[in-house]
């Protein structure tokens, strides 16, 4: 099973610091590009696999889904996320997702933000959550890119020419990183593009978009330290259907 | 339009002692790799852009294929095709895939090694390969990875630890590279992985398999020096169908 770092309380304190923590959606720089991938929400039944605080989960609701489940195997997160929620078409339910089981052709719509790269066994929830989409819904989904996880360290170097490099290395090997984000000790699964893409054809999904995520002039205007983003990619945004 | 570095005669003459050059696609070691993704070549009609010496169009022409049809940008590359070729179902025909046009529906599948990313215009090479297969043709193709086109400098280096590590940057700036490689001064374009995949599906292809190539185990134990191509992908390995 993976790691429950978000129950730490340490990593917990420094994740409510972040933007995303505080700003929601707003705060997170991918957030438009995931959204300009969602289909309408009105109606859908939704699943939100690593819900964190509810954030997307409170979004769908607004938006007029007919329901929400956030799943997310941290206590701190759910209690966290039921504390900001008043909605009765959301619920959370407490869950690992590399053993989950999901009830079969029960939603509409698959979204889960930077959790896949905490999975031990990426193939097996790409199987459960075919199976638990109804045909034609969509999986939309953000994870930290291969090249970002793949390293053994996993941190920018200044060259001798004075050029930024993010110092690539391990991308073939798969399998876990052991990072320090927020707090010391941070477990992550690198597994490679191929892979990611692989595990999503293979269990009957059709790729329908594949971002890597990158600051738009506009972000860099206002974030001028994110320029470092453009020497390496750091998620990989996805949508695919359900076959 | 592209710069055709194989007519440089210096290139050209380095380029013919490669293993791949003297020894045909067993001497590729991506080639197993491109070649599971093949179909059945019996009476198919068969494209292949960049077909260098024309190794790929023999086999394909050994392997039962109605006809193909070799295109390449190098008058060297073309002369040495055609003196390796009887086969009357060969033809080879001199194009720039930048600006190439091709016959509409008139393939039945579409080949191309080692040189999408010599191509200034990709998405519009795309759209012309769809349009000129039939529908549910495959589109088969290897290219450089992007993380091997993106860096500024496109060597190993080793750290100060010891550890070789690519050092990656500039990856979500695309364009023009020059690369030293067989001779100085070679120009490729750099897409990212997103790029691709994108200019795929946006020409109404559907993706079947993306794979990074990496070495084998057997191709380990027979090349040890290949161990680095565990840290950063070389080949990128795709087969698209046209819908």
């Amino acid at each position: 099973m993976p790691q429950n770092i978000y129950d730490d309380g340490d990593f917990f304190g420094a994740y409510l610091e972040l933007d995303r923590s505080v700003h929601g959606l707003d705060g997170a720089p991918e957030w438009p590009a995931l959204r300009n991938l969602l289909p309408p929400m009105s109606g859908r039944r939704v699943v939100d696999l690593g819900c964190g605080l509810g954030w997307f989960a409170r979004w769908a609701d607004a938006a007029g889904a007919a329901s929400v489940l956030g799943v997310d195997l941290s206590e701190r997160m759910l209690a966290g996320a039921a504390d900001r929620t008043t909605s009765a078409t959301i619920s959370y339910r407490r869950g690992d997702l590399d053993t989950i089981e999901l009830p079969a052709s029960s939603f509409d719509l698959a979204f889960s933000s930077l959790t896949l790269h905490y999975l031990v066994d990426l193939p097996r929830l790409m199987r459960r959550v075919h199976d638990s989409l109804t045909p034609g819904s969509a999986f939309v989904f953000s994870c930290e890119h291969p090249i970002l996880t793949a390293p053994s360290t996993q941190t920018f170097r200044t060259d001798e020419h004075g050029t930024t490099v993010w110092p690539l290395n391990d991308y073939q090997r798969e399998g876990r990183r052991v990072t320090d984000w927020l707090a010391p000790g941070v477990v992550k699964y690198h597994r490679t593009m191929g892979t990611i893409v692989e595990s999503l054809l293979s269990s009957e999904f059709a790729l329908d978009a594949l971002i890597e995520w990158a600051p738009s002039p506009e972000d860099l205007a206002e974030h001028p330290e994110w320029i470092t983003e453009l020497d390496r990619p750091m998620f990989l945004i996805v949508r695919a259907t359900r076959i």
